[in-house]
């Protein structure tokens, strides 16, 4: 399924894509006026193939997993958060649920490895979530000691992130935020990104949610650990992620590449899916033209890995949460962006005066 | 009027932010992750006196104004478009009505002083667009030539955003932003602001619309004119607004008080609106505190009133079309972060483990 997914990747449609400049260049405004904006419209014309496409239904996935690596002691909150925090989820009072009602985005949650007690069926949706049971295995291996998973299972949970993005197309999809919940996964995340951007650890590795010095120091040298007791071959990314990654990191790479098959644009989160979309990015070249990043963290590293991927983050808020909360706030910009293209009037239709055709209609 | 206004503004309520900051601590999430939602949440308790308030009506003001000094070729657009830029509101078509409907904000749009032919009367509302004729004259006159306007006018202008404001207190207002629409009025924001601020008029004209460096030169050359014809006293605000101003410039100075003196938080948008913040400012020193920077403006200049203000902007899109589009962003993440104070449970509340108190609940 992997390969057949991978191998539906195609190229922006430039076609659509000029229509789309010429369209936004005739709206009633001066010319370029609204920076961005035009330049996702743009974008979007060339990931839909529609010159104008319209952003109606917006869906954040939130893919939650544990770490064998917390024994080492990488974060501040213990494992079980992982899973009290998706229970959280279900009852709708985290951040990821108030800022996706927010921003008019369904939200999905699914259990890619969590190691607590989760219901083991998909369960009906309670407000606007909806939760599915889809574990591999509960947790990962510690990565310091060995790999954190089979590669069989990592193509698992590639595939099964694959399998839930086709699950939302067929409900209607017209943007995809990505969103993660785990404890310990700035650590894999750190070391995906140090395997593949082939950076020290150090450069990568943050505080997560709030380590001091001492910790911090620890956490770089569990990253280098990793690294150094696995081995992993930067040219192969399922590879990577089996080594020294995560089921949920897995997950949203399968989401990412099932939404470029699609021609669905993505909204990357923060930290986490970022090493997700680096991953994504290495098993077809055209991914990175579907994905948008939706706010700068406030961790170290981040900046990094955006611009290894030619992305400039939509907002900087000094978010460092995950969730999904960076995304949700990048697809309300992204669909503002394509109302922007559907909705406003040319200098023609609202009979404004262009300069720059010197004359008026 | 005004003296009356001026003096209802207070300072920030200090209990009900120290009510919101304890209850931000105990959202179950890191401490502080969620950043300048944080930030701002805390700030909305000190303006409305409320620790979690609800940030559900919402309402843009665009005000419009043409410039006499239009004649000196300060803009690429002759003074024509802004009348017809105001129909184009009226038909729902422009950018700023798309972002307000993105973001759930109702729009009204005030004829300060356009000098093409308007409705006399006020329109009733049309969709979620409503139109108030507040006319004081038909456009300023040319400041690089003598003042905008007496300061009677001025005073006028002020008093009649202080009654507009009003009216939509009465509508029921949660949160204001603020527009503005007006061929040439970047000339007299960037006046101004070399007025308040003290500087060079080359640290703070820009090329507007989009102006070549010819053209820029010589706007920098009116603006220097402007401020050694009329020598406008920098510690008499009115002054300032009646020799180098305008009039939906003053208008929304007098939304920003009104705001102020009714505990009511302010959007601002891009470098027109920040000039009347500036304005606004100066006369009373607690204005600021209740004021909010949308967006970074993609013009130079705008940065410097910024910092003088305090403000961090929320976004930076790019963009520099002003009539309140970076308001609208901008309201849409504060009203986010009333949500989130709102909404989100709390550790106790999720049965989520909170390492910093050292049990779980």
């Amino acid at each position: 399924m992997l390969d057949t997914m991978i191998d539906r990747i195609g190229p922006l449609d430039e076609t659509a894509m000029e229509k789309a400049r010429r369209h936004h260049d005739a709206l009633a405004i001066p010319k370029g006026s609204l920076g961005l904006l035009h330049q996702l419209g743009i974008r979007l014309a060339g990931i839909t193939g529609t010159p104008l496409p319209e952003l109606k239904r917006l869906a954040v996935v939130t893919m939650a997993g544990d770490h064998g690596v917390t024994a080492q002691g990488v974060s501040c909150f213990p494992s079980e958060v992982t899973c009290q925090m998706v229970k959280n989820f279900l009852l709708g009072g985290a951040a990821i649920n108030v800022l996706t009602r927010h921003v008019g985005a369904r939200l999905t949650v699914v259990d890619m490895g969590v190691a607590g007690r989760l219901p083991e069926a998909s369960l009906p949706q309670s407000g606007k979530t909806r939760f599915l049971s889809r574990r591999i295995a509960d947790g990962t291996q510690d990565i310091s000691l060995g790999p954190a998973m089979s590669v069989e299972q990592a193509r698992q949970a590639v595939e099964t992130g694959m399998r839930v993005f086709e699950e939302e197309f067929e409900l209607g999809l017209d943007a995809l935020g990505t969103g993660d919940m785990g404890i310990g996964n700035t650590t894999p995340s750190s070391a995906i990104a140090a395997v593949l951007l082939k950076r020290d650890p150090a450069d990568l590795v943050n505080r997560g949610t709030g380590l001091d010095d001492e910790a911090l120091r620890k956490k770089v040298e569990v990253v280098r650990r990793a690294m150094e007791v696995n081995a992993p071959d930067p040219d192969h990314p399922l590879e990577v992620l089996a080594k020294v990654g995560g089921y949920e990191i897995g997950g949203i790479t399968g989401l990412m590449l099932a939404a470029c098959a699609h021609r669905v644009p993505v909204m990357v989160d923060g930290f986490i899916s970022t090493s997700a979309a680096l991953l994504a990015s290495r098993f077809h070249p055209h991914v990175k033209d579907y994905l948008f990043s939706g706010h700068r963290s406030n961790v170290s590293g981040h900046d990094l890995m955006l611009s290894s991927l030619g992305l400039r983050p939509l907002v900087d808020l000094d978010m460092r949460l995950g969730e999904g909360t960076g995304a949700a706030f990048g697809l309300s910009i992204l669909a503002a962006a394509s109302r922007v293209g559907v909705e406003m009037l040319t200098f023609e239709q609202a009979a404004v005066t262009n300069p720059n055709v010197e004359k008026a209609y």
